[in-house]
């Protein structure tokens, strides 16, 4: 049975290019499953996408080919790559974006190949030419086989990942989702085994973590979001405007 | 032979959580068909979502699991409920996402039981976690049993209907669709019966009803819309930017 | 086998509209394939439908079902067409949204049609009772065999293509996409046997074309878009934030 292929993008919806990755599919499979995972990530934004792939990744964990296009070197030198991780495989520029995917997944269970990009590929749209065919041939077949040298130094995001230095972990905002809740790059994971003392960040503070939303009472509060990273929401509101921090901005847990 | 899934909720597509409901989907049922009625609801607003829902509801009046998620109370102790109104089915916290499928659905043709939220479900996501499973498993049933109570009063939004005092019927608008339209919660069927006098709202009016968009031929005019409320429109724009009403508002109509 | 339906509108994806088309395919042929092309054409916007369905129409070269639906005058006397243009057909409004399909295509390859709109059809939503229903028929029809007049003049938008005038190609801005780059009427094929010898814009020029976006290294550069046609584009920003031109203005190229 085939994997669904899940698109993760930058294109958004509002041009041609988000349903041309499923004309290119199939083309080459028109049998094949086509999911719009988002093609929301803000433009050129790779953190973002690292993060949204592994969200994605989560709800699709019975298996699923993803198409990862957040690509501002398209049609430069950059390599373009093919990841195994668990269930999961994805097509990508080798640019940071399976930051996630990659890093949490244990060495004996992961691989990466070099795909070839091919002198026939236009030079402003490898989604199209690209990444959504190989993703289709990926999608029909059993076994991780792909022509292309394996490889084993992708591109990882250093910013992707929180920092401990004493009792202080430090991150930054990844994403500001829909509701306006600033998503951090700590997860709870970076977290474990000690007491949480408090949060900061410019200009605000979270004595504890709240379980969700609606206990919010104070203007900002900070809680474990659904894909186990750590982030800051306002009730009803974006956090921004209630004294929270912004995309980028610095986000510090200290502990016990 | 499968019903298919549509979503209503307030996720935005730019996240990760519109189509992690897709992946909850099939982890319970890998032949699914999932829809995207639209996950663009206002964040929180119910009573927009309850109107969308009624609207998708009459495009496929074959039948359908409706999955709707606007539900700013999520990880409290609201309750969640599955309704069937005729042959369509619904899944929504229990907060009035259902007010227009349940009252214009006569009382022998409609059903409406509690669903268990269960211990192992986030606090944060429960569209993922509690509302799109039973989809899926309502979706490939040809009755609606549900474990859980029969319940008779899901919560209904009093201000999701129009009233009628004498001769003037008064709503509010409740949606401003992507064209600039406000639609109110004044429907055809409370206008059956008497001559239309007029339409007013704060700072403007409308002496009778139009049959379509491209017949108003001043600022701004009313008209019956696509799902059978009162929408007040301008030609080309959006009608607050040519001195009708914005989202909230009191609209009258004016009865003979 | 069925072809894909394809839709190309511009009723945004937050409100029911969209997902509207969906339900009344499904009530003609519940085993039809529904592709969102996209609903993102700005409200009204003909030539930029047109430019969209184009390249569409590119990336579904093997055969696919157009539901295109930019129609201001909905409810008017305007007609309603179907074009079979090669491998692809079309369903749509006669208001020149098949400008490109139908100029492009030889004369000896196309057809069109008046569809007849049906007395029972909502005045407000032609989408839902006359072009969606319709396209399901086509879908599921090896021959284009349709009830109506054959007509030879389908209205074809003249603002759609750039005039030559002695060493000078005229056209304007049709689309502004969501990176922000301009992109307009000229097409490669305007240029072709002529050496290049500049790009102007109102306030703004360039000397050369370029190959891809990361190969821009002033503020502006001009290239050759996937869809074959020329585009202003700047680095890893909007082009109108970098001195570029804005949706409308006009664009020269000159020839040597």
């Amino acid at each position: 049975m085939r994997q669904p292929i899940v698109f993760v993008t930058d294109f958004g919806r509002d041009d041609a290019y988000a349903a041309a990755l499923i004309g290119a599919v199939w083309r080459v499979d028109p049998h094949a499953v086509c999911i719009e995972g988002t093609h929301g990530i803000p433009p050129g934004d790779v953190l973002a996408g690292a993060y949204q792939l592994k969200a994605l990744a989560r709800a699709f964990s019975g298996g699923a080919v993803f198409c990862a296009v957040v690509d501002p070197g398209v049609g430069t030198e950059r390599r373009a790559i093919a990841v195994q991780v668990g269930r999961i495989r994805c097509v990508a520029p080798d640019n940071g974006l399976i930051s996630y995917l990659w890093e949490e997944t244990p060495e004996d269970d992961r691989w990466a190949v070099r795909v070839d990009v091919g002198v026939e590929a236009s030079a402003t749209f490898h989604g199209r030419d690209v990444f959504a065919p190989f993703a289709a041939q990926l999608s029909s077949r059993e076994r991780f086989e792909v022509d292309g040298d394996l490889i084993d130094d992708p591109f990882v995001l250093g910013e992707a990942f929180a920092r401990r230095e004493g009792n202080v972990v430090t991150g930054r905002v990844a994403v500001v989702d829909h509701f306006g809740n600033a998503i951090t790059t700590i997860r709870k994971t970076d977290l474990e085994g000690s007491r949480l003392r408090g949060v900061t960040w410019p200009g605000g503070s979270a004595a504890e973590l709240v379980r969700t939303y609606a206990h919010i009472d104070t203007a900002t509060g900070a809680l474990i979001g659904s894909a186990g990273h750590l982030e800051v929401a306002a009730r009803g509101a974006p956090v921004s405007a209630a004294g929270g921090p912004r995309l980028g901005d610095p986000v510090e847990v200290h502990l016990a």
